[in-house]
């Protein structure tokens, strides 16, 4: 039999998202979904969608959304570009502003889909360790030749918050290479630099509705910066799919990002379970460093990694685990509701004893 | 400033979708939409859909919905993969199958996007004329020393349709290159390839739900193939974006292809409204090609494609113009319903009077 496989596609490693196993009802703290549903307001934005309208295609530029978007982020629609997921958008950044000659630096620990972006799009990738286990090194980030760098902030899978100020030193530093500040988990630390692109063009910060707006089943995600960039995107956008955005989720997501109260109120839980859980974790023995997230990094107590993450699916728990250097000592679990956190705890003490 | 845009992007030519303008309400015989509403079974699924449980992801693998699809194409899951739209699964069909050394082949006249999604993922393309004007030539296709080719049956924008066994008789003579059918209006043709995959190992059929469902608006289109083609795709996807269908979509596009009885009312509608326009255009000596599409190519009257395109939009009734060799010639015109149609010869009658 004939294999149809490209080249490329044969020695490609995609990514593993989270597992979703369907074999148990699991607590899933797993793949970082709010434990909290939707806003009202994006709830009745889905029942009243005139679904008779779906034989007609979606507004490719979603420009309705973008307005709501822009004005959430103090920015104008032209600054605002948006995609199925903010997974998409980071994808179409590796096309949009890198190539076989223009290389991208990051953390060599940070959200490991960036690898699989850069090597499907043929994007050389330079990394560079963190320093202190924990935090990443700004220094020798600005020494490495590149075209621009990806900055997970929060990082992923640590929870490690840069605050603005650092930020912005660094963005100035390297004002002929583009920064990309992944915010995706930024609203549970507040110091996004979205404001920031208002003043500097080398920069681009993507967002998504996954996480904080409890949208993770709607897909969709955006990016903000200067109308050159942005226009970048959605001319990449154009070599691969010109209606990325389905109506509903258009609709559902102007309506969420609408409701700021309702944001804020569950930002507000999950942050103060966070607190709380990692009190009870670090008193368990477990190192937890601060996150600005709404996971947790958990690990170097009396066992594994790999035997918390076992011994919890066992009993009915699901978080994440990297079978890797570094990562394999700790596990990524995610802030649930605070029952799920107590079933956590709980379960993490028999497990201990 | 300095200019961020990686070469590549500064170089490419995005795919240009029909316009979507919003000054005035047109009859829109631009993209062909279906003007008929989705199934009541879809729009069942819609409103009954749990929005509460969106702040959970959806499920990567779309599995109830590559069951119903599997159900309808009669193959089996494994056989089946979805994207967000059929333009994203022709898309990941560049990486997945074809290559900086791996050319792919089409017609010089078909959907404009294969030419985009080609550069963007620096495929080299080799194409071939049309013969006697509107139809492929297999012949001179064969001939080409190529990795794999992509027809669109029936083809954009002529809408001219291959029959079953002139298509497998290609897809026999070809067995070491890939055989694409982007059957995106297969169903007002009725000849499709889909029952040949479970001989063709060379074979992916390419569906889309914007169509023939009347769910453009939803974003849903599916690959047929042998397993390890289906898994090259499932490689692309996890290399891109893991999660590109959100589970409104999964539900809503499950129920439409589970609607049998409906899906072939609405075609039929559309058939026999394609026919009496046909006649009714070809009466006021415009030249139309037979087509197997929910659309006409419509052209070579007393006027030029343009001044048709340009007069009718006057009128408020929008078709496709391409200002390019050939195709200038023509315009695009989608069918639409009894009354949409009946405006579009009186406004036609009056033009050319």
């Amino acid at each position: 039999m004939k294999n149809f496989l490209s080249e490329k596609a044969r020695s490609l490693a995609p990514y593993t998202a989270g597992e979703q196993p369907k074999d148990k009802r699991y607590i899933k703290l797993n793949t970082n979904e709010n434990p909290y549903p939707p806003s009202p307001r994006a709830l009745a934005a889905l029942n009243t969608f005139k679904g008779d309208t779906l034989n007609l295609y979606p507004d490719p530029q979603a420009e309705e959304l973008r307005k709501a978007i822009a004005l959430a982020e103090g920015v104008s629609p032209e600054n605002v570009f948006c995609g199925n997921g903010s997974d998409e958008v980071l994808a179409l950044c590796f096309p949009a502003f890198f190539g076989e000659k223009e290389s991208a630096c990051f953390p060599a620990i940070t959200y490991s889909f960036y690898e699989v972006f850069a090597r499907f799009f043929s994007v050389p990738v330079q990394t560079v360790s963190l320093k202190e286990e924990f935090y990443i090194d700004f220094e020798r980030l600005k020494g490495i030749d590149c075209r621009g760098y990806f900055i997970a902030n929060p990082n992923a899978p640590t929870g490690a918050a840069v605050p603005l100020a650092e930020m912005e030193r660094f963005i100035a530093s390297v004002p002929d290479r583009l920064v990309i500040a992944d915010e995706a988990y930024m609203d549970f630390y507040g110091q996004s630099c979205a404001p920031l692109t208002r003043k500097y063009e080398n920069l681009l910060v993507v967002k998504t509705f996954s996480k904080s707006y409890s949208l993770a089943g709607m897909r969709c995600g955006y990016a903000v910066g200067c109308p050159s960039l942005i226009e970048g995107l959605f001319r990449m956008k154009d070599c691969f799919n010109s209606y990325p955005l389905d109506g509903i989720c258009q609709a559902v997501c102007r309506a969420a990002i609408e409701d700021i109260a309702y944001h804020k109120k569950t930002v507000r839980l999950v942050i103060s379970e966070r607190v709380r859980l990692q009190a009870e974790l670090r008193a368990l023995g477990f190192t937890v460093p601060e996150s600005g997230a709404n996971f947790l990094f958990v690990g170097r107590a009396r066992i594994s990694g790999k035997e918390i993450y076992t011994r919890l699916k066992e009993e009915g728990v699901l978080v994440r685990f990297w079978d890797k250097p570094f990562l394999r000592d700790f596990c990524r679990i995610t802030v649930g509701a605070r029952e799920q956190n107590d079933v956590l705890i709980e379960k993490l003490k028999q497990i201990l004893s």
